[in-house]
């Protein structure tokens, strides 16, 4: 149950009804809001006298559906925006893992002269083999702020456990949670008290209602700022690396009010197919793309199979234009 | 293994040497051609006098490989064809049964109308519950004849059991095999040996190593008109009927040089989700979409929730030829 | 919905009675019953001078589900039965496929040697690549009726396509409907109109509700003795073969009628994993097993890697006595 | 690669060998051992000379593999162990969450009063959905604790994320690594160096691959005490709460040497499925079963459906023996 306090309800009087109703208290356009468990069907009596207007829910979708706000919510990253009006598809692209400043600037130049506006790049990469690269850390954070500065780029970066949160979004311009951490809710709790735009990636193996909980559970802690990224489930087919779930996405678009960015090249996990699926997702209107490229594919340290070289990138970009533009959107 | 015989070989000694090395019989643009089991590795001794060339395959893709041929094969509707050079990615549309006289007039004429060459329906809807509609049968089937006719529509229509093979095969102009229907070698057989355009349908449970045997089952039968299609897979998300396998798609263009035709309508399940996802479908550059649409989608005798009504149908074409012009394609 | 018509309801009228309700009619223990699709929820009003009484049900599961009948339904194979109050878990076993004489006999001489009734060969293998081992047909039907009459015992093979249907309801006492053929009507058709028992495979891809509703079109067609069984589903993990739904059999003992058997052969694909699974199996109260056991598994022109060697198996038997004795079962 | 270094190499020098070679070191039975990333295929120079003997694997599946040891590992719980030559399997069971002093000692005395030694429940339960009840806390584990001490049982409870590591490792004698915290390194990391039993609960998205590689980066931090929890994948079916993968089972038990624990109240998620699945885990002779159990299940928490009450956990118990006496196991 959602519950609009009248507008002349104080912030302490709006905590203690919170309080007294078990329910978050987030601070809305036209005053404070109280979100309760989907559980909770009647008004709770003490409530009355404050309420302006409720509205209660089937499911743990609430502040994050179409009933709650039929529009899909504005993002911005500062210079520019996404969902709304503004009609953009933003790609952030970059290589899987920073590994050297050579390679981010390479990444970073590439980006700039493609008039792209989003740099990603890993810092973290504890990956699920205690045996091989674990990312640059730290290290790799201070070299993706270093290119902020000189390129004018808003970066990504992911989170993946407990231990780097607050580095990342320290150095972190939109924070992305990755598709093995989204059931954290201490990231998540971390995340939606830092305001930052918030990238939540479903896991291979989560429900579209488990993935909206996770998108509810930043927005009942105050941060609007949430976007969903489709980037593959598991299936029984194994020659692609995973299954990207397109009819999920038009569950989403349809049921949602979140951005909705694609990430095609986790989802395939070869180069080759990363091209047609990006332009498959650009013609569903979504609101970004996080691409993997490399200035060699052959030679990085992580998913070096799905990583787009510079040139196939150019030409992906330059396909995606006249599509974006079919379907009334623009590339940014 | 693949055998190129030499172009003067009779075809009684083809069909000895065949015989005797047990493989299947084909005949190839240039002179007979032998295909055996991606087991065998060799060439058996008595065909070295004979043999022009051959080719060794690592598993059981080996007609439909791109090795074997590069260039998408080209399927002959009659009046056009699509793959090849022709740049045509086909509508396939109608509603999902043959309902009355009424109902099909009215199907054929928008497709008529909007300039598309392709009608679908089915007449034999035995499904998985023994208690609901199951199909007008001979009779739907003499209904589609009639509006090819009419109207000079090239018909689709699926066969489901082996009960109907022979006269779905005498009345279609596309043998359309089901997803429940695609393990079903007797079927399979009977397609192959009719010549006619086959559209195989891959099961919601099946690999793509599964999905192409059956298609090289088809073409080592002498029938080299066979598409593939990719109508939604099983996985764990159900608020969705299938899930578009669009990384499948993606490795079948990749790997294989069948036609890929997308079925959007059954993946997603909702007519609400259809648009979108065709839309994803064109801008891959595939050569085919099966669409259901239904003059009153409220009261249709099967799959009610999918079928799109006329006017979202007119919308949804009219979407596509900007799409279709950014990949280098024409809807027809 | 269920309508039971009084006792003293004519066979002919009861047919008008079905007709005019588009209902099936079956003959059941104290007179003819109709059955509705589940969507008919009220009686229709030509029923009700005739009608003793009668069950709505609120999915297509009706005359399999424990409300219709409590107990498990009984099943017999002539000499013995499983099911209702017998105790009884017969171990089906034999080769994947028959071969030669000298196999099926040495198959059946281990059966014998058990104790065991139940010997299973398949004879028509027309496996997913067209280019390998499709059975010996007719031919290893007839070996299996003469090791029937050798050995004394029940011999049940798979239909697989709708060509052989006929032969193999000839020959064999139990009739076993493929994973891959569960969806083909014609062949559940002619099943249910055997009257013989039938084993229906669940399909890798299928649905318990999609399962139960194929169960319930023999069942509609007035053939009571029907069996399911559970043979592995696809699931994304792949270091087996399948994956044997164990709970899905848990949700078919509580909810449905149906006599029980499980394949760990199938599901596992490895013979190692084998005997673990059917004491696991035979501990959860199953009535029947279905192993692969083969004289040189090595040799198996079909499904080797999972088919245990006569030593294997003997060990296996000798292994579920005791396990059956604990659940109150007994191995036959 | 394993490498064992010889029993006369200090520590310092291992650890500057370890360095060199980018490798983790651990203390082995016969010395210190070093593991490399399983891509390293041979022995680095500089190790020749204090290289007893090394292993090479084909994957991460190094030092849980049979391969490196081939007799189950035995993890000791203070006053008794499973694996090795025990012969037991413990039965871990209680409540899912703690949620009042009461309720928590009512378990605790069901688990004494059956003769069992372990007693599990949840103190931290930040569930998917951000609006219902979160678990007691520190509050709960200083419950449990308290139970340990009044009934002498051993403790097992949950790490979900990084906000309370250190507490359950102070509190619990069993660390549960959650199916959605197991891809959380940090976590691994804690529980790795704290040298405490860890059980791994597979995730339901989880491959067997990455599941023994979570095992792995525990082990490669010096903690041998690993034992691997499945408790249901996600498949299509829905009708379950999840799929309990015992084929995946039978190939932990084959190819790994950690003991399995078998969970089939998550599974099911349903408590009529239990009984038999648990009945069906100890026939394949597994270490561990988790078991929910709640005075009152209807009015739990969380996770009401699943929970056995007290009468039916009796039950269920005293049929398991008879099972595993057949099995040559023993409940504890």
């Amino acid at each position: 149950m959602i519950v609009f306090l009248k507008s002349d309800t104080s912030h302490q009087r709006a905590q203690e009804l919170a309080s007294s109703a078990e329910a978050f208290l987030i601070s809305g356009p036209d005053g404070f809001v109280l979100i309760n468990s989907s559980s909770v069907k009647t008004l709770a009596p003490q409530l009355e006298a404050h309420t302006r207007d409720f509205i209660v829910f089937a499911d743990d979708l609430q502040l994050g559906s179409k009933k709650y706000q039929s529009q899909t919510r504005e993002i911005s990253f500062g210079s520019f925006s996404i969902g709304g009006n503004t009609g953009n598809t933003v790609v952030m692209s970059g290589p899987c893992s920073v590994e050297s400043k050579a390679q981010i600037e390479s990444s970073a130049g590439l980006v700039q002269e493609l008039g792209l506006k989003v740099l990603r790049a890993g810092a973290f990469k504890p990956r699920t083999s205690p045996y091989t690269f674990q990312g640059l850390g730290t290290e790799g954070l201070a070299l993706l702020s270093e290119m902020r500065e000189r390129f004018g780029l808003t970066i990504i970066s992911e989170i993946r456990d407990g231990s780097h949160v607050a580095d990342v979004i320290a150095h972190a311009d939109i924070l992305q949670i990755g598709a093995k951490s989204m059931y954290d809710h201490a990231i998540l709790k971390a995340c939606g008290k830092s305001g930052k735009p918030v990238l939540i990636k479903r896991g291979f193996g989560t429900t579209l209602q488990e993935f909206v909980q996770a998108a509810e559970f930043v927005l009942s802690l105050g941060n609007p700022n949430v976007m969903l990224c489709e980037r593959g489930i598991r299936s029984f087919e194994t020659k692609t690396r995973f299954t990207l779930d397109l009819c999920g996405v038009a569950w989403l678009k349809e049921h949602t009010n979140f951005p909705i960015v694609l990430d095609p090249s986790h989802a395939m996990g070869y180069a080759y197919g990363v091209p047609d699926l990006a332009r498959a997702c650009v013609a569903m209107g979504v609101d970004g793309l996080l691409i993997e490229v490399h200035p060699e594919p052959g030679k990085a340290l992580s998913d070096a199979s799905q990583q787009l070289n510079h040139s196939e990138f150019r030409q992906l970009i330059a396909s995606l234009h006249p599509i974006a533009t079919a379907v009334g959107k623009r590339i940014c």
